[in-house]
């Protein structure tokens, strides 16, 4: 058999990762072993907590040192197969890394129905994205009827699903993105209310004012950084915010401090709360979330967008970009075929 | 009958109030009309939240405008009632205000048991203070047994109260105060398992590590600011921090930013969150709060101290000994004599 592919961690970025930070190697094709799948893999997953990974700081998992196989979800198909219940031909969800080939246990893969939704959704709004915005949302963040619901990062994998569940709920949603051609997409196509570009706007905090104009019930926090401090200033009584992720300070360096307003008065005066929200603690859940959203994928009521690129070599450009905000939806490198399209 | 005094704010504070921000005013007695009593003020009590009060800045309430009566809850004696329910000699705890004498309706006033327990306690543990730590550590913080407890402030009229409170449902508590008698206080008086003393530390981060080796699951934050921040570092996952004041910002002019560390990637690691407090938003489950805390009371588990000093003109001072940590123990003043002592 012909040779896999692999990339690794070259060295550790100092700041915005560069392409030269990481480094493909070709590896010997690895073979099954009892209770385990070879798998090859169709879509590589982009996602903004691998910047995370490879930082060398402590967080809630173990990271990638330099040597190591990116990390990475992905949506492969089964190529040989010693494990009960899978077999050559299916389609499969799971860990599988910045890699051509892999070979995994059985247990960490979640098989794929290709017939109910396209297999690259198991990465996005019927995958790690999805479940975010839908737990994150709904579980934390319990968004009433009416309630004002801002997200920011509206037009990433998991904004744009949060926006379009919160309208579900009943909610005026406001999404914050970067340029006008993601805020006409969450606006036009997603049908959010109003959008607000933050590369655009002078006075974030007017722009914000103006489409929000009752003020904030529920903050989807995806960046962090100033335009949360920004929202922060509008918040309501009993206002709600998660952060599931801190974009604005990924490339910040090693003890490179996070500073801004401390927001303890405001939380006081308005009984408010800021949660961090983690999708693995949801795992349990999972069947739940994906039948929902299934069944709004199928209604038409859930779009989504991909943005995908071709290549398992253009994945540590995608992640730049991901890092840059230039990404436009859901990122996903097309790393081999896909039989379904 | 002879003339009543008032005190009213003279002038906005810059800063740190001082006495002379204030003005001692004779005002003729009231009279009662249908619905309302005369009442005598025994004690007054002078909590933190009255620097938000007059400082200018909206918060959850109106505050306290140049030439307006000072606001306080009190404990006092019914001197002549127009209202059914109150006749001359009962005890009532209801917001008179920094005055000899006031006029309130009865709705307003609830009448105490001078068998049942102290009237002071009714400013106190059994009142706003007790009632404050009651709700926000058991319904907003969810203490576990085992969980490690920080409250600040710890020998405040709150602190002192969430401490034993989290002994009784079976938590490591520590305590952080300011000056060697307070924190012998809650460890050996109040039966804390550690204290720490925030003036004397010159590492509070090595000293808070010490007292709390596992973590920190439960933080009761009564002052915000710095102390706020070196907390934070140690949270454990799922830890839960409740504001309840930020009495390190009381006197920050307006406009004067409180700047510090973003939590924002702490929470989201460790799935933790912060929430605000305001007791009023429990005043429907006052009956239950302090049943419990009476009975705890009468049983000896929860213990109290008072920091009682004599006489209406004392107020302006007792307020700025609060603001300063001055005080030890719930800050009262006895306004009038106490004919049950």
């Amino acid at each position: 058999m012909s040779e896999a592919k692999q990339i690794v961690l070259a060295q550790r970025p100092q700041g915005m990762p560069k392409p030269t930070d990481f480094r493909v190697e070709p590896v010997a094709m690895p073979k099954p072993e009892h209770g385990q799948a070879l798998l090859r893999v169709i879509y590589l997953s982009v996602d903004p907590y691998m910047r995370g990974r490879i930082s060398g700081v402590a967080s809630y998992v173990k990271g990638v040192d330099p040597g190591d196989v990116m990390v990475g979800g992905c949506v492969g198909q089964v190529v040989e197969s010693k494990a009960p219940g899978l077999k050559p031909g299916d389609f499969v969800e799971g860990p599988m890394g910045w890699r051509s080939h892999v070979v995994l246990p059985a247990h960490v893969l979640r098989k794929l129905d290709p017939a109910a939704a396209p297999i690259s959704t198991a990465n996005g709004v019927l995958g790690m994205p999805g479940m975010t915005a839908y737990f994150a949302l709904l579980d934390v963040c319990q968004p009433r009827a009416g309630d004002t619901v801002v997200v920011s990062a509206a037009a990433g994998a998991v904004g744009q699903v949060v926006g379009q569940i919160a309208k579900i709920a009943g909610c005026r949603v406001v999404g914050i993105a970067g340029g006008a051609r993601k805020c006409a997409f969450v606006r036009d196509e997603l049908g959010f209310d109003a959008a607000v570009d933050y590369k655009a706007e002078k006075d974030l905090g007017a722009a914000l004012k103006a489409a929000a104009p009752n003020g904030v019930d529920v903050y989807f926090d995806n960046v962090g950084g100033e335009i949360h401090d920004t929202v922060m200033t509008q918040i309501r009584l009993n206002a709600r915010i998660v952060v599931c992720g801190t974009i604005s300070t990924y490339n910040n360096k090693p003890g490179e401090g996070d500073i801004g307003p401390r927001q303890l008065r405001r939380l006081l005066v308005n009984r408010a709360r800021i949660q961090g929200f983690l999708v693995f603690d949801y795992l349990h859940r999972y069947p739940e979330g994906l039948q929902r959203m299934a069944a709004w994928v199928k209604e038409g009521r859930i779009k989504y967008r991909e943005d995908i690129v071709e290549g398992l070599e253009k994945a540590p450009e995608a992640l730049i970009g991901v890092l840059e905000g230039k990404n436009f939806g859901k990122m996903l490198v097309r790393v081999g075929a896909d039989p379904t399209r």
